[in-house]
């Protein structure tokens, strides 16, 4: 029974789908290092510059800003479980899979939850966000910078602006969008905002980047009652992650060796060019799906740059075109979520899988196997893509 | 403030703490495999390798074993938030500082927790067991398998038998035993056993191997309140690591592959073979340790093989012989914590650390070190060592 062969490599696969995306050689060379022990003064340096550049990626000043050892959804948690206390008011904007979990959270912390419902791919405006956070004065308002479920963008700024007048704290979802585009914690006005590792960021899986204001933290340090989550409690979490770097859990060291190998990628390539870089992939995406005669689900002024919603044409089943893409072309992309599934594939272009160089191969075999399936394209979506590069450039 | 260099090699360390402990270069290799996506049949497999690799490591055939995408406070934290429910008696076993964290996750989630004290590195008999369990009738029994912070190992199966009696379930934090003793959950009739990935089965930090009874599931089954913990959810956990696959977070890939390979280690060594080697190693240690003329805190029959405890010699700073130890040798090794700070070395010889060679370097080095503060060995440490070694072999 205890008979296992050491395992084969994995299949080679360009991960094109809403994460995890593209690890860069460096990244794995640098998670292989050996660790370290948990206080080990080398350890300490390298967390405090994650910190720093977190912070920098945020787009905050925030003292509290780290990297939570778990993944995406354990961020959503840390800032849920923190922030929010039984009979406390949650309104969540809801327009897709992750306002779904982020409700779903606020009630098991023992909030009452009030919706303001949108069809997956729309967004709230100024004045429906404003109207409803000053009729339903709420303790915690939430809401998902980029919803990886619909391809949409949900700006901040009014949100935050109409909580603050009602007194109310604010947690962005932020998974989708650190890394890939300005999620300018401070300037929109977010208190708790959260990430992962594995999008925007290009690191693998593991960790989930949080950033909580100091208005934020003060209301949990005021908190009546005790989190129940001890792992993700944010006063626990603090005590580790900065002075006086006390014992709370044994963090995973190469995943942190992996995120400041990442992180160093970022700086080098420089926040603004990386968010020009994410745009002009989205924007050349775009170009080729419609060139091909597909529709994006979403409206341009709102589509996320890291994540595409194309439509799945009339007639064609997604399903299988997602099998063939991946069984000819080793390209990974997933379809839709609930009332989206069969309706729009999600296609991720993020962190290092936003390049050209994906774009067109993206395009070129999707175009094969929407073919084998009967579907015409259009006119060509290579060459569509190529043109949208050569604009940019003009 | 974009500037931050490539980050230097970590320093080489020799990790003989309470963990993490050393990582063989094939498991690194393995860990900087390229990431696949989560629902990628190549995981798949990986997984219910994993599974089932671990079900023999804790000896049970429980269908619910797997690794949470968290360390083992994470484990800990499975087992408590869902098998606890408000208004719960919870009874723990308490001789030791992870008794103490069980104790107050309980509380978090709502339990009444009633505690048997003891000194730390002291364990509690077969009759101090049931007379506790029969007097209390709690709901849920918990006690530390191998206490990090004392280094004593509590023997489970009166607790086990005791709280069958009272239908309670037991809970016992194997988190410095998988992989370094046998625990063999079903024959001893714990219900939730929880672990890490980093110390006896020798892989990086960042994973808790969890199993849980198919008793304790259907009490899991059959609450009347929800987890407040969506992230750790052994509902919601089930449906990702088992069919349907259904999604519910994106688990750290990388660290499956080095799980994986860890796994594959212990297979190719056996787990017989690997539990005689920490506890031939252990026996050599403490054979160096006393000749020295120092004494281990905790008596001969409770020792746990994994994590030692010399007292620290009267007059003897610990910080400074760690100090020493870390910069002229590049050995980890522990102090005490809570009422042990200062009187114990923690010394964790346990995955990759436990070898012959870690023995005597270790023992030298200490022998230096408490050398330099004043201390006067009675004999050779590593004389003893070796001699301990070749009577093993006789």
């Amino acid at each position: 029974m205890w008979n296992f062969p050491t395992r084969a490599q994995p299949p080679p696969r360009l991960l094109l789908g809403p994460g995890p995306s593209p690890v860069e050689p460096r990244i794995y060379e640098a998670m292989a290092r050996p660790i370290v022990g948990i206080f080990d003064a080398y350890l300490s340096g390298l967390l405090d510059a994650i910190q720093e550049r977190l912070r920098l990626a945020f787009g905050t000043t925030n003292a509290f800003t780290l990297a939570v050892p778990g993944t995406g959804s354990a961020g959503m948690e840390t800032a849920v479980s923190n922030i929010v206390e039984p009979g406390m008011k949650l309104a969540v904007f809801a327009n897709g899979f992750f306002c779904d979990r982020i409700s779903e959270m606020g009630r098991r912390y023992g909030a009452g939850v009030v919706r303001l419902e949108k069809p997956w791919g729309d967004v709230f405006s100024a004045e429906e966000a404003a109207a409803f956070i000053h009729r339903e004065k709420p303790h915690v308002v939430a809401y998902v910078h980029g919803e990886t479920s619909s391809g949409a963008c949900q700006p901040g700024r009014s949100i935050c602006r109409a909580a603050r007048e009602a007194d109310a704290v604010v947690i962005a979802d932020c998974v989708t969008t650190l890394g890939a585009l300005p999620v300018a914690v401070d300037e929109t006005g977010v208190d708790l905002a959260y990430s992962c590792s594995q999008k925007g960021l290009g690191a693998p899986p593991g960790l989930a980047p949080v950033t909580i204001s100091p208005r934020a933290i003060e209301r949990i340090r005021a908190r009546g009652t005790v989190n129940p989550s001890w792992y993700l409690d944010a006063r626990l979490l603090e005590q580790y992650f900065f002075t006086p770097r006390r014992y709370h859990v044994t963090v995973p060291v190469s995943l942190y060796y992996a995120l400041d190998e990442a992180l160093t990628i970022v700086a080098e390539e420089g926040l603004g060019n990386r968010f020009e870089r994410h745009h002009r992939n989205h924007l050349a995406f775009v170009a080729g799906i419609e060139a091909m005669g597909l529709r994006m689900h979403v409206a341009p002024e709102h589509r996320l740059w890291p994540v595409n919603t194309p439509l799945v044409p009339a007639g064609i089943d997604d399903v299988k075109v997602r099998v063939r893409l991946l069984e000819t072309h080793g390209i990974e992309i997933l379809g839709g979520l609930g009332p989206l599934a069969g309706k729009v594939f999600r296609v991720g272009l993020m962190g290092a899988g936003s390049t050209r160089e994906n774009v067109v191969t993206l395009l070129g075999a999707l175009e094969e196997c929407l073919g084998e399936q009967g579907f015409r394209p259009r006119s060509s979506a290579v060459e569509a893509a190529e043109e949208s590069y050569t604009a940019a450039v003009a």
